[in-house]
Formats: structure tokens, sequence, C-alpha cells
């Protein structure tokens, strides 16, 4: 069996993939990511994901890599990590009260040849927020390395009213999807 | 403005409706609960939060009372909250792997008469949980006050893949629709 890498430098996905019981290496390549809010959300966190798995591939001849990216998407809009706390704060206010979709993209690449890609979306409904909660819940998760400045894992009821879908998926990885193409991929 | 009483001893519940903004006191009343089996979850769940409605009601006078139970159900058996740890453990292993409903009944009641009733439910899909993973899970979660022997706010990325509905329904109160009658009954 080849073995396997995850090419991402999130605790979250690292998290996610050990807990689905596969056992890998974490090699983070440094890559350009793409930012072309024309594209649809799957084909740009599909885009970012093929160049973190072909990237790490190079790093590491014959090995299965896995990238991945998830972007927020709020009327047609990517929103990515918020460069500050103002930022943050301005992302949860244009979230609140209403629903918006997670979509992550994943790659699979192998000896720098992409050999499967996937994607999913979530739709999440956030609760009335006012500023007073979005500083609580700010004080008790960092937004800074979050898209959409929120993480579905902790203090998740302070914000989320509903979600239709994967729930792995707004954490980072569809951890179902994923593991279903890792077994096939592995083979 | 009719005073508020949530008739719950759920730190859950409590947190969520002030979340919500409202301004209430507890009061929780003794009181016998069903376990019917043969009632569909709706009527079971909105039964018991009937009967902690209108106990508590009749300690207050005047106020606008909020009742709320929650189930977890499979294969159309009722959950409750596990007897012990054993018990938790066979909970959670026949919930590993699929997907399962959560219903909340909640009833409004004023001076011993039921003014409003709802409820909700939201479809949960657990991974698949190995023993290990549900004893680690059940070190960080206490189950035994919680019904199905999980919680969907503490560890929630351990335990579930998938959710299709309302979050806050399966933490004890489905928080959008609770708040909506609340507004209509307090006019």
């Amino acid at each position: 069996m080849r073995p396997l890498v995850l090419a991402s430098a999130s605790p979250r996905r690292v998290e996610l993939l050990r807990g689905a019981g596969f056992d890998f290496e974490v090699i983070v390549p440094q890559v350009e990511e793409a930012h072309d809010p024309s594209l649809t959300p799957e084909d740009l966190t599909i885009e970012n994901a093929r160049r973190k798995a072909l990237a790490a591939s190079l790093l590491k001849p014959g090995a299965l890599v896995l990238g991945a990216d998830t972007l927020v998407y709020v009327d047609g809009d990517p929103l990515a990590k918020p460069a500050d706390m103002n930022e943050a704060l301005h992302m949860l206010r244009r979230l609140s009260g209403r629903s918006h979709e997670v979509c992550t993209g994943a790659a699979f690449a192998c000896d720098g040849k992409v050999v499967r890609e996937l994607h999913v979306i979530t739709h999440v409904t956030f609760k009335t927020l006012h500023d007073t909660v979005i500083r609580e819940y700010h004080s008790k998760v960092n937004p800074l390395d979050k898209a959409g400045a929120y993480g579905a894992q902790t203090c998740t009821e302070m914000i989320i009213e509903r979600m239709d879908g994967s729930f792995t998926n707004v954490v980072g990885l569809p951890v179902e999807e994923a593991t279903t193409a890792l077994l096939e991929l592995q083979g």
C-alpha cells in the first residue's frame, strides 16, 4: 500500500483524518493559492487542493497525497481567512442571521499527477449575532486561521442555528467522502 | 410583558435561551415523565414538555412557561438518558455509522393552560465509532445527563459526520422556532 501524505497545515484536518483511522505523514508545501472570485466554489477550492497535493507529491515520490481547501461563500463571494480581528468581526456580521455555503475541494495526487478530485458543499445557517456575541465568540475561538472567521468545532451553539449536510466538511475535511475515495485509491 | 420561566434543569437550554436574548427565571418542577414507546417522537416529547410547563406554571401564576423535552430516536425506539456508562457505550454502538432522529418537543403554558406547542426533528448521521473512540468521547463528555448518550455541543467532530436540520434542536432547544413562538406569545 502506498504511503499516505496530508498536504495541509490545518490541525483540524490532521485530527479528522486520524480519527478516520488513517496513518499518514504531514507535508506542508509552499504554494501560491488562487483567489479568482469568478470561479465557482468547487472550481476554486479544487484548484487550490490540486496545487497543494501536486506540490507535496513532488516532495514524496510514490506517495498518495491528499490536498484540501475550504472556503465560505456568501452571495457568491468567497470568504478566506480574515487578515485581522476587525475583518473577522465584519465577516461574522455579514454571516449573521442567514444561510451561507461551505465548500471543501479535495484533490488526490501521486507522482505529480492528480488521480482524483471531489468537492462537498454544506449549507450553514447562523443565528442573528450581535457584536457583543461576536466579540465573545472571537475571545474563545481564534478566527484568524479559519475561512469565514469561524470554526464549527468549538462553541458551535453560540453561532450556528442549523446545518444541512456534512459537518466534518465545515470543520475542513468531508471525512465520509474522503475516506471512500482514499480506500478506493489505496485499493 | 409577562415574566418568562424556563421549566428545565438543562444548563444547555439555559445557555441557548440566554444566548437568544431572553431574560427568564428557571423553575424545575417535579414531574413524572412519560416513556410510552408507542407514541410518536413528537407526541411523546410534547407530552413531557406539557407536563413540565404545566407544573411550573402552577408555581408561578401569570408567567409564560416554556417546557421542553429532547429524545433520540433510532429504528423507532426512543433513547433517553443512559442509566450508567455501560448503557451509554451500548447506545453509541447502536448509533455508530448510521442516521438517527433527534426530536425536541416544546410546550408553552400560562396559569395552568397550554397555549402553544411545537416540535422540531433533526436528522443526525454518526461516523463509524470504534469502542476506543466511544470510550475516549465519554471520558471528555459526560453521557449520563444526555439523551442518546451524546451532546452535539462538545467534541462534535469526534462522533458526528453530518446533520440535516436545526443544530440547536440537537443541543436541546430549537432556538429559532422557540424564539418565534415566544415573541408571538409575548406579543
